[in-house]
């Protein structure tokens, strides 16, 4: 395709993201469900990622690039890593596994592998939406809604049910699980998986910058901060 | 704005990143220059941020967001800089001129100061596109045909002619110059400028470390500079 | 130099920095100045940069490299800047000055054009450590201990009596100012002058995230900087 | 200790760092066998990590510590996480393992372990240095000449041993190996060896980004690769 004459004013950014990493053009459903998952990304509170990033800016202002990747490195192992790690299981499990194969069995197989190495499932669980995260079923929704709800989607939910009933308490999917399931729908491979939230952080964290350059809150964060590790702060206020 | 309610599955990630940077939605015409000018934005050829990232994931594998950081942090003075230094010119430019004011004068007046400093007006003329840079024309159609080319287009249209003729040579508007007329004609600050910049290669730099998964090129890469820097190629090839 | 023979065993760290940056081995002089002058910018404390790193492992505890790189990150203007700023003052204000020229001239030129332009001189002053940073004399005793108290350290001390009369009020040199002096005694260029706190912050942050390992304290910042920003904290404290 | 009265002009850069880690200065043996250590680590050739900074830097001269950064980013699993590695199997190898028993065994159980899961023990083989890398036996004589050859030396050499006999040829321990037994002598975790290379290579690149704007490199390496990766090299050369 061609810059100049297919792309600028007729491609949107996620078409755009969505080619570049497939290397054509979503259909309009695929489109409806590669960006539902990226905005979904796209997070706007006071992450540590975040921090860094505006802490950053605070010693190098004339540096916004080094901002946005200093927050960027943060997106590894706890955060990033987790849609990594579901979407890998997600696409190992289902890989040579035939069409119309019972998707139960092979859920209560990766339950148990994962019981038996003591490994957290990666797309279950969440320590702030309890019971449910509020995000999942409306991505559920808009896959279903464009008929892209299919056996990653499934295996997901039940992977989350025989999870459930192994370990004696409710472990829903959360939005890393919806998220990594409907990449895995899309063909995104897991080893990417981090990226899309890496495409999408680094979004937010320009914004993050910009609201730092209008109402600066690094020196804030800092001074806190050196209070605390100094002491200071817990016998002021005692 | 609410993220479940509001924003999954009905905002694209084109206007979500609008929304962040302006806190507010962009209308159907802002949407169509803002997304046109981000993804003329995405870089997929071999840049020397590209080749950074590549290197760098060749290291560090288990560490996608740490060569996309290296990536960006390339993006300074010198590329992300040449929107901010354009951007700031028109901002500047027409920072208390009155409407109606004549922009002739206003560009000349740039021109002269940019001639007596010997400095470069930044979104001037390019080393390969020559004559004329086709992303130009595309990019002030686009804002045309939205109904948002404005003031900022017409002072850098202004710019190259006076430029061209205080130099006595040809020195059109390049990508970097339209890319920052119609930014500021959404009202972007200048100061953020290169992070629109970093939001698309972001997408951009992503897409390259899939590629370098699926066919590595950084070992050869390595090799061919390392050859080079101890002389070897040259007179191997001599 | 060859490493095996001419280095390991026999080169300590801070030498082999010196003959990374001047192409030969320091005499003991130089060694004693350029190790002092590092070993002042092995910052320990809760800095916005330490904060920045510690933060990002939080994220990617699989990325050492990353937590590292992301606190060099905010070694910019505001902090690295300075000092690069200071050389670049010394040695361009020496530029061309025959020995034996009468500094105290130089000294008071370069204070008016910082006075007309509005501009701090760097180098002067401290917020915390009042009236005197005692880093200061001791950087200049070593100095002169070793032979190495030259033009630049001269100049240094004179631009803040000029400094301190023109102003009027007590502007001594700060701890960035005589590293600045004695660095550019040592004939490193100030374009490289912030690699110097570059060199040292490495090694500093290595030890910041080793406390982190042993001790974590991101998850706690994190919380404490979040409560914040939502206004909790605020309305807690009444 | 004070920065002042005891380090400043008293304390070398080396020992500092070994401070930093350790809590407390080095006897000048540690400090013999730890700034070894480092300087080796010291790498000044044409890096992945070196071109990666110098291209950043290139594309962002305002920002030194970005062009650092982004070298540092690329000292993951391949590089510094093989000193991460050797070290690790010396440290756990040697965990509870009570003094005066047969090392031998354990060096056997290690080799069996790694043949076993089919993975390659880190430490030990190098494609350039063959059959014996010369930094290997200076490492381990400034060691012994320094009376910290104790049991992680030990290891490491029977480990070498035991891998060539299982294995049917020769696989010496190379500098990563042997830097990993040393530092292990000195009491540094495994999970912060990475820290060692970072800290090092932080000088290095520091050095790289000065003989970069005292000679510049980077156009002529991004030339180069955008030729070949466009193909133009390989029919130009037939």
């Amino acid at each position: 395709m061609d810059l100049v004459n297919d792309i600028i004013g007729k491609v949107s950014l996620g078409d755009l993201a969505f080619l570049e990493l497939k290397g054509r053009l979503p259909t309009p459903q695929e489109s409806a469900v590669f960006n539902a998952i990226v905005v979904t990304l796209v997070e706007h509170g006071m992450t540590p990622s975040a921090i860094a990033a505006r802490l950053t800016y605070f010693g190098a202002p004339e540096s916004l690039q080094g901002a946005v990747a200093a927050g960027l490195l943060g997106l590894g192992e706890r955060f990033g890593g987790s849609i990594e790690g579901a979407a890998r299981t997600l696409q190992e499990g289902l890989q040579g596994v035939k069409p119309g194969a019972d998707l139960r069995t092979v859920a209560r197989e990766i339950v148990a592998v994962h019981k038996q190495r003591k490994r957290l499932i990666p797309g279950l669980g969440h320590p702030i939406h309890k019971p449910i995260d509020p995000r999942t079923p409306r991505l559920f929704a808009v896959a279903a809604g464009n008929g892209l709800s299919g056996r990653y989607v499934e295996l997901m939910g039940l992977i989350a049910e025989e999870a459930g009933a192994a370990l004696g308490r409710e472990l829903p999917v959360n939005a890393t699980g919806a998220i990594a399931a409907l990449a895995s729908e899309l063909g995104i491979p897991w080893r990417v998986a981090r990226g899309i939230a890496v495409m999408a952080r680094a979004i937010g964290l320009v914004a993050h910058i910009q609201e730092e350059i209008e109402d600066p809150t690094a020196s804030e964060i800092w001074s806190r901060v050196e209070d605390e590790a100094s002491g200071h702060m817990g016998s002021g206020q005692g």
